[in-house]
């Protein structure tokens, strides 16, 4: 157990006693109370579940303080002060931490210094410093992972504290909404936003679906921001099944071209669209209530803390107009009209027939996005826009050019386990609009020609960059990003690939914002929930920061870069900086079977064949089984595909930052050929699993009475391992100048292919390996030829380069 | 995809119509309504989550109702009719399918009957028909598995339903309770009963916390009957693996005795306890809130249907006082404490200290036990107290007697995937008390106490049956079941095998009670939220029966025993009874490898070794994979540690129904000696899945803005398998004539074993054969002897009886 903590605010005392007393901790009377009744008060507000003196006295009974006496034998006492370790034995208890089990022999102090939990230094504890070691407690982390005072909240601390003679109110601990609102009353309702889009011709605007949860305070006058997530699934999702393509397939040659990049540029065009709906008349009232719950328990945890959250699927969603474009201008349009309308700058009905407008009237107008995947996708495109209204984002897991999602270097590369899978296949995906039938027979013809459209723009054939896709590469517009960021990925996320975050990042570096990254040792998964870091509490802090204006420091208190280390488990390192052009590489060269720093003394041409296809068709086509058998150092069936080379077990501790460079001369005996290039760590080590282990079981109470979260880790694998991916790349041979334009390949004519392995932060060990594995056909990303080929490679013209952190 | 709907009840006309009145489904003056105002107006109902007039018809126009034309076209032409086709292919859409995936060509009523959907025969539907056709459709269930008013009823249905002027009441319809209560508001508190205990042996009666969830309607004069689950892991549990015993060492040689029964039956006797605690006062209000939720999501559903649940840990639980004692008598006091509380026959305390008694004035007295697991058992070991107050008992996957979960024929028999556990290192595990580190601190003597009697009494080193296990046979009371009893077991539930469920039905068999069994194809999981079965209606129907008392003929109408079919899937039969003592058995005989039912022709002694831990060791110790290998037919390094016999593939499908029983001639060349047998079905199928997979998380919504379930099925596997274990069972050589005896063994003499595998229901299927496996150590379940051992067996005195179902 270790808990990084890095969106704690340490403010002076009187900070403290004031944010105390404004929750009601300490009595504002506390600096004439006799210091033996301060003490007993402040352990009386640990137990918000009980109503009088002898059920706290029975709880305080139950905590130990010493190996013989409970704190409440201790307490009764009367006593002044209270020894460091008697206060923290209790505290831990009060977090959660059990001492058989956690700290045995009640030695809390050593516990918390390893677990990395704070304390105050004064020994014994008493007068002021009872209340800064009260401060710091609720603001310090359970076993749960959550602090002290969202425990108490999940107890009840809060329940009933706005009163109905108060004027609802946002409450502020450690620069941190708290869950002052009713839960129990959220208000929950649907509008439909008129967009400037009419992506399905049938003469009217589109009308978006929008479903609101928001704070019932806000009906007595509260204004409240917005978590906004552009959910394309949220009504629901079609089966992809019948549209996903055979990748059994040899790979067709191209025709040589002499494309540039300006031939393939997009140019945004303002679409001509039908006259606005005529407004009838105008209500702050809505008629229709939501079907669906929010998706996201990050969001759950801030409605109760006073953020309203916001849902829309989008054009082609259920129960709105339009159709799919996978990433398109018109999804961009769409998500933003959301946000234009809760500034204020855009049209919503209550229904789409009746023309009766109603305003965001609840709304400050302040719009943060969030969401993973697809949904932080959007949030991306919507950032590019420079949309007024939208504060922040925070998007995770998020494609930032749909090239990188689909394809790599002029080759169709599938994300993981999505092999076949195209931006069309997605449009049926995410249409949801199917689902309602009578809806969907009136667009069929539209939705067959977005088909078709999406089919031709895609061009599954050649794999190029076009202008299709670069009107999906949302990084072409990054300078229109006015406003602070935050990106997380998961560094061995294989769906949408790490490319995706640095090259947005490479973007943010020098825009004048402030922008954040956090990169987790994960796959495609959240990371609000993992123990050993307290994510949700900066996020807390950000948001407050960027939608209400709290003057908590965020961007100065949060870290930059925050990278989990893959070697060891929970911890979390803060950098300036990640994958910067400018860091060094070190440069490797090939000599037999070793990668060497010394250039190689002479020419040696090996080969491979590339004929796993019929093999891999034979067995159970499990993609990831294929790829453990190719990075295995054991001989076995496919090791005649690939090269492997590795370097000298390493000295000591590395650190890979950034983007891994190859260059490989290549000969193939065909008029096409595809390269694959794998990054390995080899040495046998338990590693993380990218999966993270649920610890609890909804351990984590987002509220009173309201949503739950599984609390998790990532943890060791239980047996070691003998290696693990690092990175892979993948190139066209005929797309080795660019993605875009096509090169004459001769068979067994030797070409230069230089290219960028997925970027990654990786912590190599001492004695570990590194490997770099040259094959052709990747079973799980490429399409998979059943003719097979023999390819050579010239090591004395190959080489690495690698950056390592300093 | 198909729909088992058991649970719907067809009044006639006149109650449909009072029914559907009262949920206000129907205007009063029906009747007096033009037929298409009467058509438009009932569909209008099926759109709670809009307000008017137009978002209906909006909503309408999304429905298909021919390939062109949309139910809101249909309406405005007035109709006075609707033909059937049409009306079927509408309510299909309302409850939830696709036309493109589910119904193609919009053709409702072949999808109906394929599916098992009932429908109206008039065609065109109108007058009456109509009315009849909406109840039906009401009570029909929708790709969710819910039926159609509850999908309406988590859209909003009955939102406001029970105004402010009503006095609060339940609203049954079709038989059953509906969502009408608000469960924003549900009252959630925790009050201490006094049980008759003093397990702790601290001079006091042991204090029981009992958490209770009821509808805020209570608090207006409404009393509600309560859905109890006692749950031991409610307030957390303790990590059991310290205290797990090591396995792996060879079967210890018992010492002859001629023990009878008699002399291990356990006789209870009153325990003495201290006096009760004085009463102080009384009051009608709770003080403390709970911090746990509930942990049943059926539970939930009946929550929001007007039943108050209530959770209590019981003895040595966090906020209990006493110790545990695993199943035994006094957990049975302590489980049953509750209801006498509930019932009007107990007290019960605001809080552990100021004596303020509390009634549980908003009870009606009726309880009804559910759960599962220990959850289950308890419920079981509170049924056979014949307490006053329980009406019912719902025990899924129980313990009917402890011997049955921890050993079997004088062998300790580990759960599946539970190696080393014991009662003991459950009673750790369940002990939450030892998380309030004064609390346990005060008691450790008790506590280690408790842990040295359980050791004794289990005799882990003997395995037999002895008067510790005779006190946590709940069987032997089984007389005392007063009450209609209901259980759930999974087929393939190898954790509590289902000799549980079979010896207990074998029991309640005979009681003038009535008894219901659904047997799933499951392990160890709930059934309520399989898509294939209307489990959940069921228990509506059950409990309004059984808790108030609705004279819907729930015991006529829910079949006796219901199983999954293996085979084929989402087919569940319906069938008088299982497992009846009295059905013929088929006897094999063996000769060579072969089962048949001509007895052999000549003497034959086959061998095995048991030389296998030494390799399970050595791998990876995944009792499953070894277990594959055993049942494999092709060779493998395990098959020299079995004896394999196989029938000839089946003429035509069987049904095997209850247990299977072997007579075994096997000599050992030591000691001691245990065997294990198995049944297993060989033939290359695509086998449903033991673990229902979630065809849509979190798809059922329980209520209105309430809690959700995963929809789930059992599925049959992507890949065929080539076999399927049926049963299994084991014994030790020297418990040859009862678990409680020892007789001498001799090694290489011949004894004959007689005993029964584990009982089941199964599908043979036509072509398949059924395999007898021969074997001593069970890696997964027996200890595992390092010393290796030859045993025989003598095939002519040796034969398998099957029960085939008729």
């Amino acid at each position: 157990m270790k808990f990084n903590q890095f969106g704690r605010l340490d403010p002076d005392f009187s900070e403290q006693v004031a944010e105390l007393t404004q929750i009601h901790f300490l009595p504002n009377n506390w600096s004439e109370m006799a210091p033996a009744d301060l003490l007993a008060g402040l352990f009386a507000r640990c137990f918000p579940e009980v109503s009088n003196a002898s059920e706290v006295a029975d709880r305080e009974d139950r905590v130990l303080v010493t190996r013989d006496m409970s704190l409440a034998q201790r307490l009764a006492d009367r006593p002044e002060k209270l020894a460091r370790g008697e206060f923290y034995a209790a505290a831990l208890q009060l977090l959660g931490f059990i001492p058989a089990d956690d700290f045995p022999d009640l030695d809390a102090l050593t516990a918390m210094t390893k677990w990395g939990l704070p304390t105050i230094a004064a020994d014994p504890l008493g007068g002021d410093d009872v209340v800064r070691a009260f401060y710091l407690l609720l603001t310090t982390r359970g076993k749960n992972g959550q602090n002290f005072l969202d425990l108490l909240t999940a107890r009840g601390y809060f329940n009933g504290f706005l009163t109905a003679s108060d004027a609802p109110h946002f409450v502020f601990f450690n620069g941190k909404s708290q869950a002052v609102f009713d839960t129990s009353k959220i208000v929950r309702e649907v509008v439909y936003v008129e967009s400037s889009l009419d992506t399905d011709h049938d003469g009217q605007r589109d009308l978006l679906q929008t479903t609101i949860f928001r704070p019932v305070e806000t009906n007595a006058g509260l204004k409240v921001p917005v978590l906004y997530t552009a959910n394309p699934y949220f009504r629901g999702t079609n089966d992809m099944a019948p549209s996903s393509y055979d990748v059994n397939q040899d790979l067709t040659p191209k025709v040589p071209n002499d494309t540039s990049y300006s031939d393939v540029a997009y140019h945004h065009a303002q679409p001509l669209v039908p006259d606005a709906r005529a407004v009838t008349g105008t209500t702050a009232e809505t008629s229709e209530r939501p079907v669906d719950d929010g998706i996201y328990s990050l969001n759950d945890y801030f409605l109760a803390r006073g953020f309203a959250t916001v849902y829309a699927g989008g054009i082609g969603t259920r129960g709105s107009d339009g159709i799919r474009t996978t990433g398109g201008p018109e999804e961009t349009a769409s998500t933003i009209a959301i946000i234009e309308w809760l500034h204020g700058d855009r049209v919503a009905f209550t229904n789409r027939t009746d023309g009766v407008a109603i305003k965001a009237w609840w709304c400050t107008g302040n719009v943060a996005m969030t969401g993973k995947s697809y949904l932080g996708t959007l949030a991306v495109a919507a950032a590019t826009t420079g949309v007024k209204g939208l504060k922040t984002v925070v998007s995770e897991a998020a494609i930032s050019s749909w090239y990188d999602y689909y394809r790599e270097n002029g080759l169709v590369i599938a994300p993981v386990d999505c092999q076949g899978e195209d931006t069309d296949v997605l449009a049926l995906d995410t249409f949801s609009r199917r689902k309602d039938a009578a809806d969907f027979a009136r667009i069929k013809p539209q939705y067959d020609r977005m088909m078709a459209d999406l089919k031709k723009g895609q061009d599954r054939a050649s794999g190029n960059y076009n202008t299709f896709w670069d009107a999906r590469n949302y990084r072409k517009n990054a300078d229109q990003i006015k406003i602070d960021f935050i990106s997380v990925h998961g560094l061995n996320d294989w769906n949408v690939k790490p490319r995706n975050v640095e090259q947005l990042w490479q973007k943010l570096r020098d825009l004048p914002i402030n922008k954040k990254l956090f990169l987790h040792q994960g796959k495609h998964v959240y990371m609000n929930n993992i123990q050993s870091i307290d994510f949700t509490d900066m996020m807390n802090l950000w948001f407050c920061y960027e939608l209400l204006g709290v003057a908590n420091d965020a961007p100065a208190v949060l870290p930059n870069v925050t990278v989990q280390d893959n070697a060891t488990p929970e911890t979390w390192h803060r950098y300036a900086d990640w994958s910067e052009p400018s860091i060094p590489k070190t440069q490797y060269f090939i000599t037999g079977h070793d990668l060497q720093k010394q250039p190689p003394h002479q020419e040696e041409i090996v080969s491979f064949q590339d004929d796993g296809t019929p093999l891999f068709l034979a067995g159970d086509q499990d993609a990831h089984k294929w790829e453990a058998l190719m990075m295995s150092r054991q001989s076995n069936v496919y090791e005649h595909t690939r090269q492997l080379f590795l370097t000298a077990p390493f000295a000591k501790d590395a650190y890979i930052d950034g983007t891994i460079v190859v260059t490989l001369q290549v000969a193939v005996n065909q008029a096409a050929g595809q390269i694959s290039c794998m990054a390995i760590d080899y040495g046998t080590e338990r590693r993380l699993k990218a999966d993270p282990t649920v610890l609890q079981a909804k351990g984590q109470q987002l509220g009173y009475g309201w949503a739950v979260d599984d609390v998790k880790e990532f943890q060791l694998e239980k047996h070691p391992s003998e290696f693990h991916q690092i990175a892979k790349g993948h190139m066209n041979m005929q797309n080795r100048h660019t993605p875009w334009q096509n090169d004459a390949l001769t068979p067994n004519q030797f070409v230069t292919l230089h290219f960028a392995l997925q970027p990654t932060e990786h912590h190599i060990l001492a004695g570990h390996q590194l490997g770099i594995m040259v094959y052709a056909t990747d079973m799980g990303m490429t399409v998979r030829p059943n003719t097979a080929a023999t390819y050579q490679l010239d090591l004395n013209a190959s080489r690495v380069e690698v950056p390592y952190r300093r």
